[in-house]
């Protein structure tokens, strides 16, 4: 096996990739030579850079030095890393068909000694017809199945494409066919007019529907997709490679990548980066500075940029916090907030691939994060694993102030109170929860959240809606809420509680305070309880 | 007059502080330097991390070196920056009284050449009883009373500092009254515990407090507000300098700074930053270095990512997009979200301060960005300085996709169909806005906006809310809804313009349909006016 995931979060993860050339180490950013001209030469790009792989064009050194015997790429970029190269795919997006036979530019990547290799497929582009989209999907397999013999025999890694566009069955289906075959490597094009756009909540649909249906052991490229502020994004959707020509082709155009967006270097009176290049110049001396150093410099920068951010994206999955940093990043841009919702759409699948042990706490921000694995697993344990004692009535109290709540010398008092009330089932309502019986309050994540306050409105009408389901799924015939007075939360969950109760018909007795832990409540409380029991019998 | 504003956003402002060593540019943050011992020497500081200025400790000086003939702070530091001295203060917070008296601190950073020096003020701390905060309040305001004799023949800047800790009422007093003495820079103290516990919300209080009450023309220096993580929120909020010795006290912990928040050194497995360190070593080469080559090392990181931020800040401001960067970084954890809620309460001030006209159009990403200034004050010239045309009838229609509205092909076709009904003033509706004339659809920020998708719940009702506000607050007889079927926003409009009619008694009439632009839509429209006017004659 060529591939081993030893990390993981979301769809993420931290992986081994087997070369021809030894193990490079995924998510992996391989920034796009071109073969003739370089901005930055690949032999700094490995020792000052640190890119360990980069992806050059099999296609153009074909038709430009393809005569010349003994071509071996890595001499001809003078590059002792993994060197991945496309096969002209690209090329047929932009100028229609290529003069290249499929099987002979899968011949020579074998002979140039390409470490990743891909076959000639048929990009699907976008605003494309489906009757196109089906036959480029279609072309581009039976290109696979035909490649199959001859990279059979080659130890480069072979990458099979995914085609489709925005036709999500295709995509489908495509993901489903390519998957069966034996490649190493399985990709999915990300059509320029999609990055160009800002078109991210398609990507995130395009990218779900090929990565769910394509085996999960090996690794997804996801081609043409380099811009710092969707790397998070990539990665968490399952995306191990990704490949781009944005820095280079940003600096030429006096662009400056950032994660949070480009700048365009006439706008910059700053420079809002640490990287060397940033740090030795100010904005004044860059623009001042001929085109072909400038370009050379912001290049350098874009790169900086490139590669610091692949490593907070590794480092946000071996913490566990990749929701964390993708939630940042998506603040860029709306459109890259509105890519975030759209993954919201996948969390079944987020939380069915996310690791269920975490060494950190998670930060809760707003609704948006009841998505989260961690919640969406939570919720999904209370409903199909949790059984409550058996006791014929549940109090729900407001949730003390300390975690675990089992601990905090509220439960102590509260329980107090309640020790000649055995037919009593004590539970906690809490945002973003809902009910939180004590016994599992020392589980992860219940104690080991950082909640922005004050909790937003939806959070709040989510809580009570989650307090009613849980009445609602378990057998408890009487439910007690002892509510504060004048709380937002509060009135909502009375309101539900109420509207659930009576539908199924089972008793509803609320008391009300202004201090819940007060010694007074607590003594009401019980004197409550005793009358209430007294004239019901429960 | 030493401070002149060149840009302003929110509150925070780009600006020019003359001092005797020559202009320096604010946001300025200040690294403190421990005059005796430096992981990174001041010259290096100057040269290679462009720190035009910093902050050194008067009190140690005079206590360790005070008997020298001759001292002066930038031979002493080898530093030709400005170089701002403190006093004291810190110490007296820490260690209690110190031996020196206010009046001799005073005339010693005179005689050794501090170019911004700080009177020997008594720090309130946190949670200090109301009647100690009173005495520092006015011990403090003594102090500066008698300096002012010595500073008035001092080139020097002199800042006077205000107090009160967490005590509001008293911060605000000892604003108004420090802000009525002759300092040149005024100051305010973050306690140690608000930036250890993650306090922010209680730091933006204080920090309004201050700023409202203190002369807006003058710089604000927050002491002790050094990590990255907030200087987009503490700029924001009007602070022009800060200082911090958190770049050297966390590398000597181990603690890696990043303007998300602070990461300690033995669970990095990466180094997610740009900076010429991070991009140098690994984690695991720092990790295994001795330990005082790694905190000069993460020292030095520390400080580039301080610098870096800084001029994060200063590129937001001259790019009108402060209320960005600052919502990107709240999520950095839930301590700096709260702070940033708590911030939208001073959305009135922060509207006032804010530049009226903006290059760049707004991002929306949710509702609290409802407090923004450009909608705040979008808000507020709708309510007080816009007069709809003298019609009985507004028309409410969806809002067309393309913008302005008033260019729309959408507005054409509408518009053809009302050309008889002079009777009617056509009105769009749509979030984060509320109703928006065509006749404004031009004007900033009504086309200059960019809105994160699907809008969020809160969003929707509060647009409904507007919509009915601005149809109760002008005088149109009737009021008619062309609304979209099965559209949530649509519904909560409706339910409201119904309510604000009954309440008012004016005329509601609703139509309905799937699709408003389509012809056959717009022709039944027609009709149904038709109708409706006839049998009403309004």
């Amino acid at each position: 096996m060529s591939f081993e995931v030893v990390d993981r979060d979301l769809l993420g993860r931290i992986g081994r990739l087997r070369t021809r050339r030894g193990i490079v180490e995924t998510p992996l950013f391989l920034p796009v030579v071109n073969p003739l001209t370089q901005p930055i030469p690949p032999r700094r790009m490995l020792e000052e850079f640190d890119c360990k792989a980069l992806i050059t064009n099999a296609y153009i050194i074909k038709r430009r030095l393809g005569d010349q015997p003994d071509l071996e790429v890595h001499r001809l970029l003078d590059y002792d890393g993994v060197i991945a190269t496309d096969s002209g795919g690209y090329q047929i997006l932009v100028y229609g068909d290529v003069e290249a036979d499929p099987l002979e530019i899968v011949e020579f990547q074998k002979r140039i000694g390409s470490d990743i290799a891909v076959i000639l497929d048929i990009p699907t582009g976008w605003e494309t017809s489906r009757e196109r989209a089906e036959w480029t999907v279609r072309e581009t397999l039976r290109r696979a199945e035909d490649a199959i013999p001859l990279i059979a025999e080659s130890d480069a890694l072979w990458v099979g494409p995914v085609q489709g566009g925005n036709h999500l069955d295709l995509v489908e289906w495509s993901a489903k066919s390519m998957g069966q075959l034996p490649y190493d490597i399985y990709a999915l094009g990300s059509p320029t007019k999609v990055m160009e756009q800002y078109l991210f909540s398609n990507l995130v649909d395009m990218v779900m529907t090929a990565k769910l249906n394509l085996p999960m052991n090996k690794p997804l490229h996801l081609f043409g997709a380099g811009h710092p502020m969707i790397f998070a994004l990539a990665v968490a959707m399952g995306c191990d490679i990704f490949d781009s020509a944005a820095y280079a082709l940003y600096a030429r155009e006096d662009r400056y990548l950032t994660p949070r967006g480009t700048m365009k270097l006439d706008e910059l009176r700053y420079l809002p980066c640490p990287c060397p290049v940033c740090r030795r110049y100010d904005a004044e001396e860059l623009k001042g500075m001929l085109k072909f150093e400038r370009e050379r410099l912001l290049a350098e920068h874009n790169l900086y940029v490139c590669m610091a951010e692949v490593e907070a994206v590794k480092q946000a999955i071996s913490e566990g916090n990749l929701w964390e940093l993708l939630k940042a990043r998506s603040r860029g841009h709306p459109a890259l907030a509105s890519a975030f919702r759209r993954l919201t759409r996948y969390q079944d699948a987020l939380e069915r691939w996310s690791p269920t042990h975490k060494l950190r706490g998670l930060f809760y921000f707003d609704h948006y994060d009841l998505s989260r694995p961690e919640l969406v697993r939570h919720r999904k344990r209370m409903t199909h694993n949790y059984s409550p004692p058996l006791r014929t009535s549940i109090l729900l109290a407001p949730a003390p102030g300390e975690r675990p709540y089992i601990r905090s010398s509220e439960y102590r008092r509260l329980k107090e109170q309640l020790i000649d009330f055995k037919q009593i089932h004590l539970c906690f309502y809490t945002p973003p929860f809902g009910v939180v019986p004590p016994e599992l309050s020392e589980t992860y994540p219940l104690s080991q959240i950082e909640v922005a306050e004050p909790i937003d409105p939806v959070t709040l009408r989510w809580t009570a809606e989650e307090t009613a389901r849980y009445v609602k799924e378990k057998p408890y015939e009487v439910v007690i809420l002892y509510r504060r007075s004048s709380a937002d939360l509060d009135d909502l969950i009375e309101k539900r509680c109420r509207e659930v109760c009576e539908a199924l018909g089972r008793r509803l007795w609320v008391m009300e305070t202004s201090n819940p832990y007060g010694e007074g409540a607590l003594r009401r409380l019980r004197e409550f309880l005793e009358d209430k029991f007294k004239e019901h019998r429960v």
